[in-house]
């Protein structure tokens, strides 16, 4: 069964995929809306369907080495969980692993490409259940969880899918080199057949998070498997489900195609076990790929020595705001980024840098509280009716979060309290509307670190200038995965532009409309730069892929 | 200036070059000929000359921070060298190489390609000179200091820069994106322009070796170069004139084409100074390229941790003889990979592993004895004339290697002892032949750990399954630059390629003619794999080359 009828079968996506990574317009693979219309009148409700049928359970997993059964989630949601997961010992989980890998890497990029495509496809025909798994883990509403959990995090998967497939195909898998003929050495030509092999570096481990189980680990996860590297996934203990199910059918699709299952392995752990760290240090283990705090990023840079190890970690999003010819939609605009999921993304801005003499707009000069105001305004209004609010914050994923709204209220002046708002649907629900904290330049022992949730300061500036002093200085030495800025003014766009490239922060300028700073699209928008502390990779580019496999070549003579 | 001349100029060998390192098929830009033929009836007079220029003299570099002249040569030849340096603190250099980036990142990839084509087109004109620069300071004899030390430097450098050049141009510079209307979101399209820009890493430090100090050198250098990143060129303290008259030329061209001289700049260290271990910590440091000791390699991974750190480091290299239909083809090759540059290449093979009870061959039966006796034979036909060996073994590099040869006189049993031998020309020149020695398989403690320099050992083993099995553990635990087998048998021969691939070392089968294990093809070859401890990249493949930059792309709405 290790053909190529699983390539041959979705090479017209991957052409697509492929044009699609070198031309960086708009494309999508996976409709990101959850119509009845796109997906079917049945889709939804056999989505939830099955979700639930998850429930109290123990999850339908048959790996080796399992010892135990966990449960360790907990439903922002208040939904009781009670999935149970099977457990095993990081030696079972590394040696089922390198048991499965010689025939994956001797199958070659085509078939694995194959593979990888229709786990993708079996992933998006099971997209409702995904969406389920992942709104009740992360706290994320529907809508998002479809999206960001769903379509947007397969876009992903097949945009690193892609990289990898390219990286691997770039050179020949054989050649003919002919040396012509020499004065001295040699009389005749020198012939030699070549043959490149595209061998994997050895197992892949994968570090979800809690508030994006799929989308943060599917990049690395297929950019692993698809160079030949069996990849053992190791879920947030509070966000196991999403990937469980990413497991399961992986695993069923690799299992039909021939190949041992166990080239993708579910690590859950139990607590206080720290599995991660114990896997992350196995020889065995060459590639990691984490999303999370900073601190275990760092650790893992510094402990996991042996494998080419990818983080993304925290980071200071700002907006610096300047000026605009359209104040209400970039309030609008502003509003909207901070509300959605509560400003639990890596990508929501925290610092927004206003002069405190004020702004030009199309509504006049505005004071600094003038702009301050009509941001807490539109975050009002966006969060005013509960029905509506929770659809666009979802709930809030862990304590920490809480915690720190508590903190905040001790800090700076208020702009607007958090509020608690119960969930029409869900009484179990912590839903909180964002925060929003006046504090001025100097209190950059505040604002200079991540504060993450729903929290953000409008901060006052001397000048524009200063403002894009403040962000060099909190994206240089804390980094941030984006950056905005508002101005009328071509100069202070170009200064602000000059001002990302050297702290290598992607910058968006202006938005006012039905695009937030805080979403990328897959194939066009690469997140994170690879550039600041905030993370030491993209998604997804040719650096992100490269070295998750090595060409090892053969070479002998030929007659002709 | 900072316009497209030179791209333009040098248009054809970069897509020329892009499309050898597609083919990976025979291609060469530089001819490794040094006949008058090629190069003219002048041009190796007046390399000569030019060379001679510079000795006893101060080395023609006006670099900032220059606070005092060093000379740290010593050619194995004998010649007295008494070239100064100027030398300068990590302080004054980092300085100026962080001055120079700006202008060079904002000339983009076309400008930097241009200006790097021709630096190497500047390095071209003067092939001779340098020649001799390297035959002097490695010991090298001419024609290989010619070739590996010019013409092939050159190409592994186009090799770098085409991949270079690639990794930066696969994405456009600017792409609309324009997202469909959707049903409730947005009733219109949503338009944006995003620019990506190719943004450098921080400072590449380039720590050159003693015995090849362009070669392996110059990857590095032009592929941090040319996107974007400033470069501090450290040579070995006993290598500096090759790359003293590489930086010179570098920074005529980048003077010439109205960027700063500084963004390449010489680093010669004093006696004692471990300049490099004080530049590597560097924060501004980003990008490391090393070839050297296993020990200073470790070093760098372990501390260098703000920087993407490329080693080199030792290895053990293994011929495994199974059979072969050309017994006096295969100890002729074998014989000159050993004496070629008295074996001080990092491409030598140690370790000629034998089946105790002989072999197949188109002679008959050949014993153990006799296979060992026949490469020796070789050696000694290769070494019998010092005028005709001197060409080929050159001269010892450093005491560290006669060191070696006189510990090994008291292991094992000869089959050949090294010679002194007086070179023709050069009476302080230190020329020694190879040694050969036997040793039993159970010997893994002598044979199992690099030996640099002209000396190798016969390995008696029980069989060829054996004889796989030890490349497979020295190779796996000490690492391998490369591999080869000698069989009549396609069974042995794959089963050597599959264990070649286990381990991650590239195989040459069955070379009796002109090819020889120890010699790597630009544009065809890749040298080293980065999948074994002897080196953790390779030249030249995707990943030597995507992590030297990074992309940080603007995004604003556009209208249309």
């Amino acid at each position: 069964m290790t053909d190529r009828h699983l390539y041959d079968k979705h090479a017209d996506t991957l052409v697509r995929a492929l044009a699609a990574i070198s031309e960086r317009g708009y494309w999508s693979a996976y409709p990101e809306s959850p119509s009845p219309r796109i997906y079917g009148e049945k889709a939804a409700a056999e989505g939830a369907t099955a979700f639930q049928a998850y429930l109290d359970n123990r999850f339908p997993l048959d790996q080796p080495g399992t010892d135990g059964w966990i449960a360790t989630e907990a439903s922002p949601f208040g939904v009781e969980l009670a999935v149970t997961y099977p457990h095993a010992e990081a030696g079972a989980l590394v040696a089922a692993a390198t048991a499965a890998m010689p025939a994956w890497r001797d199958a070659g990029p085509q078939v694995r490409a194959g593979v990888c495509l229709e786990i993708l496809a079996r992933l998006h025909a099971h997209v409702f259940e995904l969406a389920n798994a992942v709104q009740f883990t992360s706290g994320q509403a529907f809508v998002m969880a479809f999206q960001a959990g769903g379509a947007h995090a397969l876009d992903r998967a097949l945009e690193a899918l892609a990289y990898a497939y390219a990286e691997m195909t770039r050179h020949p898998g054989e050649a003919e080199w002919e040396k012509p003929a020499g004065s001295k050495a040699s009389a005749e030509p020198l012939r030699l057949l070549k043959r490149f092999h595209v061998v994997p570096r050895g197992i892949g481990l994968v570090v979800g998070c809690n508030t994006f189980p799929t989308w943060n680990s599917y990049p690395g996860l297929f950019a692993s498997l698809v160079t030949g590297n069996p990849v053992i996934v190791k879920p947030h203990p509070r966000a196991v489900l999403p990937l469980a199910i990413t497991v399961r059918y992986a695993r069923e699709v690799l299992a039909e195609a021939g190949f041992d299952p166990n080239l993708v392995l579910l690590a859950p752990e139990a607590p206080g076990e720290a599995l991660a760290s114990t896997l992350a240090v196995r020889p065995e283990v060459k590639i990691i790929d984490y999303t999370g705090s900073t601190a275990f990023g760092e650790w893992l840079e510094e402990n996991a020595r042996q494998a080419v190890v990818y983080t993304e970690k925290a980071g200071v999003n700002t907006i610096v705001v300047d000026s605009t010819d359209d104040f209400a939609g970039m309030c609008r605009n502003i509003g909207f980024s901070l509300t959605l999921y509560s400003g639990q993304m890596c990508t929501t801005p925290q610092n927004v840098l206003v002069p405190a003499g004020g702004i030009g707009t199309d509504q006049g000069h505005k004071s600094f509280d003038e702009v301050a105001a009509g941001i807490a305004a539109s975050v009002g209004k966006l969060t005013g009716d509960p029905a509506r609010a929770v659809e666009l914050t979802g709930a809030i994923v862990n304590d920490g979060v809480l915690d720190r709204l508590d903190e905040v209220k001790s800090i700076g002046e208020p702009v607007l309290d958090s509020r608690v708002v119960e969930h029409p649907a869900y009484e179990g629900a912590i839903v909180r509307t964002p925060a929003i904290v006046k504090l001025p330049a100097d209190a950059e022992a505040t604002y200079g670190k991540e504060w993450f949730g729903p929290i953000s300061f409008v901060i006052a500036t001397d000048s524009t200038a200063e403002s894009l002093e403040i962000f060099r200085s909190t994206a240089g030495t804390r980094g941030a995965i984006t950056a905005s800025v508002y101005s009328t003014d071509d100069k202070v766009l170009d200064d602000a532009e000059a001002a990302a490239l050297d702290v290598g922060v992607h910058l968006s300028c202006n938005l006012t409309g039905g695009v937030f700073v805080n979403q990328s699209a897959a194939f066009s928008d690469f997140h994170a730069s690879g550039a600041n502390p905030a993370a030491n990779a993209a998604l997804t580019d040719g650096a992100y892929v490269a070295s998750r496999f090595r060409i090892v070549q053969s070479r002998r003579h030929t007659t002709s």
